[in-house]
């Protein structure tokens, strides 16, 4: 049982930006996402019978297990990427223990540090956005119980070396800390890290349909670990976790090798798009790895923020001090790269103008 | 955090006849469940972007409160009843207390009890299937932390009179418990007990979106509590609890009284058809709310269970003393009932031939 009076004090704020995976932009022409021809075909499942019977995600984490080349039983489906951290927490994160992070990142590392009364020890970025791995080696001793790797991290894309990962994985396991790797833009880094899941019992890899494979609608995530560990997750989980639809879309696109690397392209070239776009209108940009980067504009923040979500586009931005003076956009296809760009390009100018 | 000792040693099976919501028969000619027309309706909105933007549960909440008359303030939405059930076990079940419910009931409450380590006291049915409501009183001593009553309750589908709960409820109130009034059958019911739910801070009523709706697939149950209950849920849930199909399925059953009062009126006629013809064939058979009933078979239990099976009829039993000679048989409309009697009465028949 939680502590209801520590519980009261907690702040959860939902937020709203974080809703659309892409720009939230007029894409009629050129939607993002998956192809409409796969997911009219998908549809034709969806009869009253498929709607009242109760999801099984076996077929789902066979074919899983089969694109990964891992096996059955290092995977479990969970309900978004979200509750996968949660029930790490949950199984692993003793409560008074220290959990270690670089910092900003994912908003619910700090939340689930609050619920289950982990102190958080924050990595802080340098001024130039590189993170010092030595401090994460560091800053793991006995008080630990769960280091977080997200590679890429978000907000900031930094990603980590295959020897980066190694020596904190050892370091964690001399201690007996969990070390999750959270994979979430697994498709927009270099390199995953599903390997040391399979080796090493005390590493959780985590990913997401909700990034590349566009399906944050659904939410679908799963953890590659260790049969021990999984065996833990499948003990606090409900009989049915992940909703039918989501098992059966994210199926489907297992076995739809053409369309992830579509989705990979389009990313791709989307990102090259609005560099170039950027550096021929002299822009400062941070861009690193995952489907953002960061954009100094000429103009005042927060005025820029409002304009733009006059004109339907959502943007974030941050208040720490490394990442309040610039805005974070979200890349996408190239046709909406160059659309964001025109409308951003023209209220920059004009705000910069007026003062 | 869990004491992985104490979790190792918790079984956990997963019961693939409750996989389906409704007899599993060649149901060609009349599919069970929502109309083909209304989902074909909502799959014009399942398109790319949809898809890939995070769920919103707030179009869907409004509508809920409207069509219950509570306030907004009053619900929030789970993945699956499941999932409520389960929180309400992670806030208000104090470790090593105790938690009262009739017993047989439904599997997951004795599940969280094992995982949040509590002790079940079990309120056992009486030979002729009925409860002793004074027996639940008594059992509510200092050392309860959590009441739960079914309403209907499952397998044995017992009702409570609004008196029996409401004494039931003031008793928890006078030691601190909290009442969970599981309504996950309520279309089956006589009545049901939100207004409590209104009036006591103690009181939390959980309904399903899986039977009378029949959308299992999409995982989508709610509470209905009072306000300061409700931010507890939503401190402790993470961000997209519910996936948007669920939503948005949701939301326009709750627009279309129509469909829903023909899915009760189709349960009512099947059910009447069911037992007609098991008066006729002079079966023995327990009756009272849910969408389920248990019939004595003439034949072995074990046996027939079996031959159901071959004939793609997936029936539930259960090892209860007072339900071990009994089958449980979900009740759909009056054509599958009419189907499945059929070769349930020629199988019990023939196998009672032969022995």
């Amino acid at each position: 049982m939680h502590d209801l009076q520590h519980l009261a004090t907690i702040e959860r704020i939902k937020d709203t930006t974080n809703r659309t995976n892409f720009l939230r932009l007029d894409m009629n022409e050129s939607p993002e996402g998956l192809p409409q021809e796969f997911i009219e075909n998908i549809k034709k499942d969806i009869t009253a019978s498929f709607l009242a019977t109760y999801p099984n995600d076996e077929p789902f984490l066979q074919t899983l297990a089969r694109f990964l080349n891992v096996s059955r039983e290092n995977l479990c489906a969970t309900n978004g990427s979200d509750m996968a951290i949660r029930y790490c927490f949950e199984l692993f994160g003793r409560e008074g223990s220290t959990f270690v992070s670089v910092y900003p990142t994912f908003e619910m590392y700090a939340v689930y540090c609050n619920i289950f009364r982990l102190k958080h020890h924050k990595i802080l970025y340098r001024d130039d956005l590189t993170i010092d791995t030595h401090a994460i080696l560091q800053s793991i001793t006995d008080d630990v119980s769960i280091v977080a790797l997200l590679n890429p991290n978000n907000p900031i894309g930094n990603v980590y070396s295959e020897n980066e990962v190694e020596i904190i994985i050892k370091k964690a396991k001399d201690i007996g800390a969990i070390v999750i790797i959270d994979e979430a833009y697994y498709g927009f880094a270099p390199q995953g890290f599903l390997p040391f899941a399979l080796e090493h019992e005390n590493v959780i890899v985590i990913r997401t349909f909700s990034k590349l494979f566009a399906l944050a609608s659904l939410r679908l995530g799963f953890v590659c670990a260790h049969p021990k560990i999984i065996a833990f997750f499948q003990k606090i989980m409900p009989t049915f976790e992940v909703n039918a639809l989501a098992l059966l879309f994210g199926q489907r696109l297992l076995e739809n090798h053409a369309i992830i690397e579509s989705l990979q392209q389009t990313q791709q070239q989307g990102r090259k798009t609005l560099i170039q776009l950027l550096q021929q209108a002299h822009y400062d940009y941070q861009i690193m790895f995952g489907n953002y980067l960061f954009i100094r504009p000429h103009s005042d923040v927060a005025t820029l923020v409002q304009k733009l979500k006059e004109q339907n586009i959502l943007i974030k931005t941050y208040r720490h001090a490394i990442l309040k003076d610039m805005i974070r956009v979200t890349t996408g296809s190239p046709k909406t790269m160059q659309h964001f760009f025109n409308i951003f390009h023209q209220i920059d100018n004009q705000t910069t103008r007026n003062h």
